[in-house]
């Protein structure tokens, strides 16, 4: 095992023209360096080049000088703009082999997928002389690491995905190893819904100080708000803080991650029903799919959702919905009537426990003076009554449409814990 | 002016910790690419630091060493953790001035808010000895350019908007004087779906020659296959290339970009249903609302779109879709006849020109030998009969997902296009 240098430091670096050009953003090294942070590692650089093998060459050689670890994605797959296992032979002077293990892993691969391996799939297999093969659990490119002490070279695949899970099973438990002594920071993690960024900042203004570091993040349709603590703070004082914290988001809140993740209002939703064996079913007009496409993200979503109706046209409201022609005439689609008739009419259909609707105004175009885009109605329909929510929502067509479905999601959360009549 | 070199190279710098530690991506760096690269200039390399005086001035001595424009975002605040300016004027050996200038715009938009000029913000108007300052209409930190021939080092703020306005405003425009026989590289992108990018590039191995650049790319559900041409490669050449590649990729191709955007699959279809004045109806199951997700992403899709059904349960296949119970029992609710059965029911439904249906087994659980995770039969019923198709799809339970909703709109494409009994 190296020696453990005094300040370890990570440097990520992406490969890949369309990064290079701004086809995408970089949102692997963002991903990497929350991981690192989260870790108690201090990130140095990020750094990307295109599909250069000079130029990849150059910078993983000047990051090893620098940093400790460095973590590196792209530029591993089977086509003749990868390059990244001939870049770190030729800056550090190593053959490039064909591993009987990385082999061995990309023909499995191909295998279940029903196809032969070829020259050009075979290329994924070479990698630098010295390097440690890690397996791609979720592809066919076997990503590698290579010691070059003080420094450490990671090699992960550009499909987010595969560098997620790579990251997750290789990378993290090997850099907790080598540094043993890392005291993170406390992160505490409060998920909002329905509260902008610039409101959280001004409940919270006065929170940050010495030892605590406040971070807010937009996730759409979600604001986090990050709690971070130096280790030598006081406990009492970090729990003051975050029941004050708590205090002031108020019911915005739908989780707070203090260690593990709990995951997106969905799956919070999706584990409250399947640990109370109940069921739902979702009626949607101008979320036209995304409440069911939510409702089954997490696997087992069969054991909760029975069924669900997009029922674009009206024709679609009255016939799968029985909600009355002469409803939606007196109040219109887009109103609280249709929107609890919705929810109620799925129930029934189903035979679910819960029944949940939308309709609204997703835009850009179908806005009014009375109803402008942003418009939503929001309903869920219980053993004891429909609940029914206003909604002025704010984005583009399909931010519109995701704050839909994250609200009704919410409010499913709150009658789901405290049922009571509509 | 400084002499130009021989080869303009543009470094695009980022400073800031939310950057560096991946609180968000670095959206500013992919948006300053697509700039330059749409001028004709190659980008070299991206980097990014956190707010560390020393860092931001090994970084921009490096870029200055390298490129012969760097155009570096963030760190021109009033705030302790903004240190550009510092940073400049310590790697290049420059004084850091208050410029009148620079001042007197920092006061105007002081005044333009309602607000006195205090130090906190005076120290906006500190840059380097010799930089020009940039006017900042957007926002109170003016940036500012300085010349270190070759090189020409561009500072411009972090706020997104700031830096769009500033970049269109000063620096694209100093580019093409400096470089006025830029010509860029015409560019042509293939868009594909059902094609592993390791099949791309067996089927254009040897289109890649002097003067024209392939690149692969794979973008969920699609696999996008890029050419760019030398300007000065013979028209005829470029129309040859284009039509051999075109014939190799052959039906997998659903869209060829060629100077303007046409959009994902859903977008080609939805336009393809308004133009002829059809309609669509869809029954989901495996795909569990995410088909109807992407029928409704174009603007104006109620134009062409009725009703989905979500029929996760099969007593839902056979109440809304009137799949029979003996069908599902023979077959399986992961059958074609099922597919088949769904599409034509959701059309009969529905009324519609159309009638799409997924059923399959998205994983992590539920799959069996026969039948193993990935497994997915897609229909498209319309006025001359049904087609089908059977699909072994891989991914994880989303990326199952996105690919059958993409192959069972590419069907319907080929089906509207060239409609034949199934």
């Amino acid at each position: 095992m190296p020696t453990v240098p005094p300040l370890a430091e990570v440097e990520i670096l992406s490969q890949g023209d369309e990064v290079l050009e701004g086809e995408v953003a970089d949102t692997n090294a963002a991903e990497i360096a929350r991981a690192v942070v989260d870790l108690g590692l201090p990130v140095g650089r990020h750094a990307c080049v295109g599909d250069d093998p000079a130029a990849i060459a150059a910078l993983l050689f000047e990051a090893a000088e620098r940093a400790t670890e460095v973590i590196c994605t792209g530029g591993l797959g089977p086509t003749a703009d990868d390059h990244t296992a001939a870049a770190v032979a030729e800056a550090f002077g190593l053959a490039l082999c064909e591993h009987p293990r990385a082999l061995e892993q990309v023909r499995a691969r191909y295998a279940r997928r029903g196809r032969d391996l070829d020259e050009t799939g075979r290329r994924q297999a070479r990698i630098p002389a010295g390097a440690r093969v890690l397996e791609n659990a979720a592809g066919t490119a076997p990503g590698f690491v290579l010691d070059r002490p003080p420094a450490r070279l990671w090699c992960l695949p550009g499909v987010p995905s595969e560098m997620r899970a790579m990251l997750a099973r290789h990378v993290l438990p090997a850099l907790r190893a080598r540094y043993p002594d890392l005291a993170p920071a406390r992160l505490v993690r409060f998920r909002c819904l329905g509260l902008p960024e610039s409101r959280a900042q001004l409940l919270l203004g006065d929170v940050a100080r010495p030892g605590v570091r406040v971070g807010y993040r937009a996730v759409l349709p979600e604001v986090q708000v990050k709690l971070r603590f130096a280790p030598d703070l006081a406990p009492g004082a970090v729990e003051r803080i975050l029941a004050e914290t708590g205090a002031r988001l108020g019911a915005s809140v739908f989780a707070v991650e203090d260690g593990e993740q709990v995951g997106a209002i969905e799956e919070v939703v999706g584990r409250l029903l399947l640990a109370r064996g109940q069921t739902v079913a979702a009626a949607e007009s101008c979320t036209a799919g995304r409440l069911c496409a939510a409702l089954t993200r997490l696997p087992g979503s069969s054991g909760y959702f029975l069924e669900g109706a997009v029922v674009y046209a009206n024709e679609a409201k009255e016939r799968t919905c029985g909600v009355p022609r002469a409803l939606i005439e007196a109040h219109g689609a887009v109103s609280e009537a249709v929107a609890r008739a919705l929810a109620e009419g799925v129930r029934a259909r189903a035979g679910s426990t819960w029944g949940l609707a939308t309709t609204g105004i997703a835009g850009p175009g179908g806005g009014t003076p009375e109803k402008p885009v942003g418009t939503v109605h929001v309903a869920v329909a219980g053993p004891v009554g429909t609940r029914h929510l206003a909604l002025r929502l704010v984005g583009d067509r399909e931010e519109v449409m995701a704050r839909a479905v994250a609200a009704v999601l919410g409010l499913l959360r709150e009658v789901i814990l405290a049922p009571r009549p509509g």
